[in-house]
């Protein structure tokens, strides 16, 4: 279907000189188009008044697919995309006829957003939270029976790092002064390597992070961004909301989705002979949707390769607290780089952190930073003029990015709650990405590879002919014929390969290992099941 | 100095095509430059190899001024700017050195930010908040004790409408369906017509929802919106950033910021002219920065217009609560558009609207919502997905929304509190505008008109020759030097009309209304006796 949609964004941006013209398209299980309508197009070339929109001919709506920007036509976000609205349709069906459909609730597998699967917040953290919105009952008698006298103690202390204890004013553009020393302190904690305040750009989530250098660093189409595939969609959307080219590397499904660094050698210089300068690599550790976490030694190259080439190294490090094996560890890209002896001077990176992720899953909140080292002061005036344009980021998730990045310490009266929930979140997500991974490789045709960390799965489902011909009859890619159907039989919502992109001719299902562990066994059945009924349908 | 800015901004574009080559900028007071640079240019188009940035000669940094996206550079946001950078710098200095200075504090009056002034939060909304960060006390008897009973019987009712009980979860793209009913029945309770919550887009305050907007409106430089001058700089940055043309229309400062549809039509007509596809109107109600607030006949000649000329009305209407004039009213277009009679297939109309102002302040819970009537089902659709990319707005500023649009009622537990607070604050605004606007007109030279609404003041200066010409050996704009005298000689900071445009030849500065009262008669004082040497030097 994505490839249909594409060819119709196509079709209509090569058409937009005609002006006015009347088409019909048509076509099935179509989200973002109607099926049937009158264009209205307008050259944005034109150069008499008659350019204005034509609103007198029986056209109710101003604003058609053929006039608004082509960049957002073009852009895709799967996460959210056609299966979940669906999903969200049956999930609306079964209040209302709880006896229509084959299961009685829909297991939302596609994002990574733990609380809304029953995960629970960290309770220190939400103490704080709370004391610092209504900090007039930081006196009173009752608070100290409602509170831990750390979370009290802490949001004192936070509360005297914002100018005037005002929680309800627009801070500075990158964050509140204090929030970001306290942050750059855990980065300091975590990789041994000085960190400054000043390179710390607080945002709502990482994904505006992420658009504000794809914003920066891309200035026309002939601009190129190198990111994996399987990639996680913000970037292919973010690259083409800001009009650059996505050039692709392909991680290897065959070593655990490795990271080669001939591979990326190869596609940047293809790249550039096709006239694209690469400005930046993304590198997504631990891997979304890919699971995998990177060798310290591969690290080494990919430091290596951005510096020899001259490329920006956007590092995507949410995952950083979700690591599931003993023999990895999650090391950021700045460690490596200090610890291979590259300074200030030598290589521009920026790291992205947010408190959706980890064993916090407090996505709702939207807090994040980004870290910009080895970035010139004009440079980083502009980032800061960008940031201002949007003022700043939520003051709540600002203090929650603090606060993961400096959660409480031995003594502290919340450690032992806040060290039983912490390991208790990640031992279970541990547990839980091992079973649906042996489920997985138990199924007829599929492979899957470790999750070592993040909170994916990311099998390959080896389709047979039929179905992958069922498919196409339908104008559909194969792994979102296959995701539908999973839906409509069982109620598992999960994200077709193909919305992340894949090898041509493979395709895999994007799961997550969120559902709480007492659904597993559910999940694991019905996906079971279903897999079973659909090879038995449409084996070759 | 913004000028400048601009001319180098071209120079630096125009000599984009030139690989590698080095030149020098001299210029002085520059903020976004250096003064003395080597550059590195590469040309987007080139298909050599040799395109990838050359970083082995010197240049200490990969990404410079001539290899970011123009578009970057080209925008402008004078509200955070130069004088607010040299404003922080003196704040440290005065922190280090208090009698360095003729002045012991500075006063921020900048930007809208009531709370970092001194203002208090909205007892309610901060108590409802509290409890939906940390819902496990809602059962605990000492919250009783702690919270109003309405408040925790609303944040009952909230975590009700959010699935799952889950505010830590990433909401509907839209934000919380529940959330969106409330903030739609409030629209309704104010309008007296239907409100949908399938039109409600929540927001990171008002800013993303209009950076949406100009993205899915701006194709190219030919495609223009018409604003008007003075603007809220939001507007001209987000176009510059989405590459579209910013169309003026001026607003008649002689008769108190009138906006005439002559005028209105005479720029239209000029910009199709040139080849500009107008696509949106912007009218900011109550007027910021001019704090006018238009009259109900205006404003169906406003609609009238829109509707007859095919564009899009955007209407900032973050200052619906901000009225302090008995002779005027607010009243939103949607009502204004229906009461004419025009329904969704009539016009295409989004209102703004952010929990940053009003008399809640909240400036830093980044709340707001965006309200889109008269689109078709595809183009929401493509909103729907623009929302998607960045997963959802904080759900802390989603309640704020849903609080702002539905405070306590009569009966309530809160309201006496609540009416005591909100009829304090915006009272207390009132009396504030007036000496103030009473101060700007006993200076000599300066006239100001009224603060009918908002939150701001925009005297125009009628600076001396000398002045201007003292201001232009600097490369500055007089007003821009003016501004900077007053911050050095007062600590007063003031945005100079040359950030939100003015009439050529004309000079203005905008000043807030918010420093506490207790410190209006010390800012009047200061800003005397700055105004009357500032003329006695300069003065013809």
């Amino acid at each position: 279907m994505r490839r249909f949609v594409a060819e119709t964004t196509k079709k209509l941006t090569k058409t937009r000189n005609v002006s006015p013209v009347s088409l019909s398209l048509h076509h099935q299980n179509h989200n973002f188009l109607a099926s049937s309508q009158t264009l209205f197009l307008s050259s944005p070339l034109s150069t008499s008044t008659s350019s204005s929109m034509d609103n007198s001919n029986g056209s109710s709506h101003l604003i058609t697919l053929q006039t608004i920007n082509p960049k957002v036509l073009k852009c895709e976000y799967a996460v959210r995309g056609e299966i979940v609205t669906q999903a969200e349709k049956l999930q609306e069906q079964l209040k209302k006829q709880p006896e229509s459909l084959p299961f009685d609730e829909i297991l939302y597998c596609n994002i990574g957003n733990p609380q809304s699967l029953g995960q629970h917040p960290i309770t220190f953290f939400r103490e704080v939270l709370a004391l610092c919105d209504h900090p007039s009952i930081l006196d009173k008698s009752e608070t100290q029976g409602l509170f831990s006298a750390d979370s009290i103690e802490r949001a004192w202390k936070i509360l005297d790092q914002i100018p005037g204890r005002a929680t309800g004013a627009y801070s500075h553009s990158q964050g509140i002064k204090g929030l970001r020393e306290t942050i750059a302190a855990g980065i300091e904690a975590r990789d041994g390597f000085p960190a400054n305040a000043n390179d710390i750009f607080l945002t709502d989530g990482a994904s505006p992070g992420v658009h504000m250098m794809m914003q920066l660093l891309l200035r026309s189409e002939q601009d190129g961004i190198l990111c994996p595939i399987p990639q996680y969609p913000l970037y292919s959307a973010s690259i083409a909301l800001h009009g650059g080219t996505l050039v692709p590397y392909y991680l290897d499904e065959a070593t655990g989705w490795g990271l080669e660094i001939s591979e990326l050698k190869k596609q940047l210089d293809t790249a550039r002979s096709n006239g694209i300068t690469v400005r930046a690599l993304v590198v997504i550790n631990p891997g979304n949707p890919t699971g995998q976490v990177l060798a310290e030694a591969n690290q080494q190259q990919i430091v290596e390769f951005c510096k020899n080439e001259g490329l920006v190294l956007l590092a995507d490090e949410v995952y950083q607290e979700n690591v599931y094996v003993s023999d990895k560890q999650f090391h950021s890209f700045k460690k490596i780089a200090r610890s291979s002896g590259y300074g200030e001077n030598d290589i521009s990176l920026v790291s992205f952190q947010s408190v959706s992720k980890g064993y916090y899953g407090e996505c709702g909140k939207r807090g994040g930073y980004m870290e910009i080292t080895g970035f010139s002061t004009e440079i980083r005036e502009q980032l800061y003029k960008l940031a201002s344009v949007n003022l700043c980021s939520n003051i709540t998730g600002q203090i929650l990015a603090s606060l993961v990045m400096c959660p409480p310490k031995v003594g502290d009266e919340s450690y032992e709650t806040y060290c039983a929930e912490k390991d208790g979140i990640l031992s279970s997500l541990a547990r839980r990405a091992k079973t649906l991974e042996d489920a997985f490789n138990s199924l007829e045709g599929v492979t899957c590879n470790k999750a070592e960390g993040a909170m994916y799965l990311f099998p390959r489902i080896d389709l047979p002919k039929k179905a992958i011909e069922a498919a196409e009859a339908v104008h559909t890619a194969p792994d979102a014929f296959y995701a539908r159907h999973l839906l409509q039989e069982t109620g598992i919502v999960v994200v077709p390969g193909s919305g992340f992109r894949q090898v041509p001719g493979t395709w895999h299902i994007r799961c997550t290992i969120l559902p709480q562990e007492d659904k597993i066994p559910a999940i694991v059945e019905r996906l079971t099941a279903f897999h079973q009924k659909f090879m038995d349908e449409y084996r070759d």
